[in-house]
């Protein structure tokens, strides 16, 4: 029942194929559905309301292609808007802020955990509240770093400029004893080798970067195994890519963060604002 | 005929408010209505279909709330849409990349022209057309900043770190004897001082900043005059201000770059792809 379909994946833009890609790693025989919102690139910045109908409408639009689950690959719109949507669609919705909180909270081992993300997703506290459900005696420290998306966006990934923006927003953390530093949003595992030297330098030398893709990808796993929902393709499955804007560009990236290529993007708006 | 209804004025987000500024300080007597489209900021890097339907549906929305003329305050949405809005409305249109060109062409002494924007206006190649309409005897040298816009939302005016980035752009523009450089996006002359101080030093001391929205505000005002548009208010009129996201942000910073306090700002979504 349903199992052949496609797992629908969004983001606001490219950032999004970082979970994708860890999908494609635990789960070899499954579809993917990704939409990119790249023409309403980014989120981070944007209210609640608004990243709230930008998700409503791209899970309408991956609902009428046909898809078995919704991932929704991009902290802000799982810290801002994931609660409404749940309750709105009938399909199962898995966000990436859940994952990565208890994948933080199994990875610390003093109980002090550090996030990095958008404007959005810090001012949400969500990483925070998950937290707390989980352990309300850990520590949770958060700093909002919204030059890291144009600085992965403008290719600067091995960069003075950019270990010194890190750097910047790193030292608000020093001295708290963080041991456990989520990558809280879906561009920054994209700079993890820099994030890495940084947080070993001002934050301490036995810090761990939490990606929570890994963690949602294992969890989808789980999910689709639980709901008999695995798929059986015995080939490669072929991906398909849909972005709201600029297509080739899109394409070119994707080719260098994913492992398969690419063959096909296509253009498709969502309508807005009905 | 029509003398006491607002000045149209829109921008992918706040960069536009250094142009409202510059109408407000030449023509005291007019009122503004401004739009900026907080929601899908940034232009610079979206296509031009995109952004010519941004632009489309943001005059559309300007027009129904009665307006005499339109500034498009945006160098991305000037360089890739004007031509094609103005042959869609009635309403005059005034873009800031052409009164660009020409303050640039009038700034220069030795004929060697720089050109700083965004992606999208550095692409379209719009400053270069208009510069060799002008004189093809011109040198145009261009050099897209990605990081700037991002680098003023985050308040990073005055700060080290943006120095290196702008060394690092204006560095490609080293020995080419510019000596007129144009601020080719409405956030850049908010890094004005920084700029101007790295362009010294790297591109040479007798370097000169433009400002389009200087000569788009007096380009302005003879295009009213000519066609008997002044408004004949006799006190300080009343701006307004609508956004497509997050008003309360953008009245802080409007209040921070404008002279008059703004008082109101509203949320008002336009309808997209129909």
């Amino acid at each position: 029942m349903g199992c052949q379909l496609p797992i629908g994946v969004f983001d606001s833009g490219v950032g999004g194929l970082t979970v994708a890609k860890e999908i494609m790693s635990q789960l070899p025989g499954e579809r993917i559905l990704y939409y990119g919102d790249t023409a309403r690139v980014p989120y981070g910045s944007k209210s609640k309301e608004t990243v709230t109908e930008y998700s409503r409408q791209i899970i309408r639009f991956l609902m009428s292609q046909g898809v078995k689950v919704i991932v929704v690959a991009c902290n802000t719109a799982s810290a801002l808007a994931v609660d409404t949507l749940r309750s709105e669609f009938d399909v199962p919705i898995l966000d990436v802020v859940e994952p990565g909180a208890r994948a933080a909270a199994a990875a610390t081992k003093n109980g002090r955990i550090g996030i990095l993300g958008t404007e959005g997703t810090i001012r949400s506290g969500m990483y925070n509240k998950c937290l707390y459900d989980i352990n309300p005696d850990l520590g949770v420290y958060s700093r909002a770093c919204p030059l890291f998306v144009p600085l992965v966006e403008e290719g600067w990934i091995y960069d003075n400029i950019t270990r010194e923006v890190i750097k910047r927003y790193l030292s608000d953390l020093q001295g708290k004893e963080i041991d456990s530093l989520v990558l809280g949003c879906t561009h920054y595992p994209l700079l993890r080798n820099l994030i890495d030297d940084v947080a070993k330098e001002v934050i301490g030398s036995n810090v761990t970067l939490v990606n929570p893709a890994v963690e949602t990808a294992k969890e989808l796993k789980t999910l689709l195994a639980e709901r008999d929902m695995l798929s059986d393709h015995t080939h490669v499955p072929e991906h398909t890519f849909y972005v709201s804007d600029g297509a080739e560009k899109f394409r070119s990236f994707a080719n260098s963060i994913l492992s398969c290529t690419v063959i096909e993007t296509k253009d498709v708006a969502v309508k807005t604002f009905e």
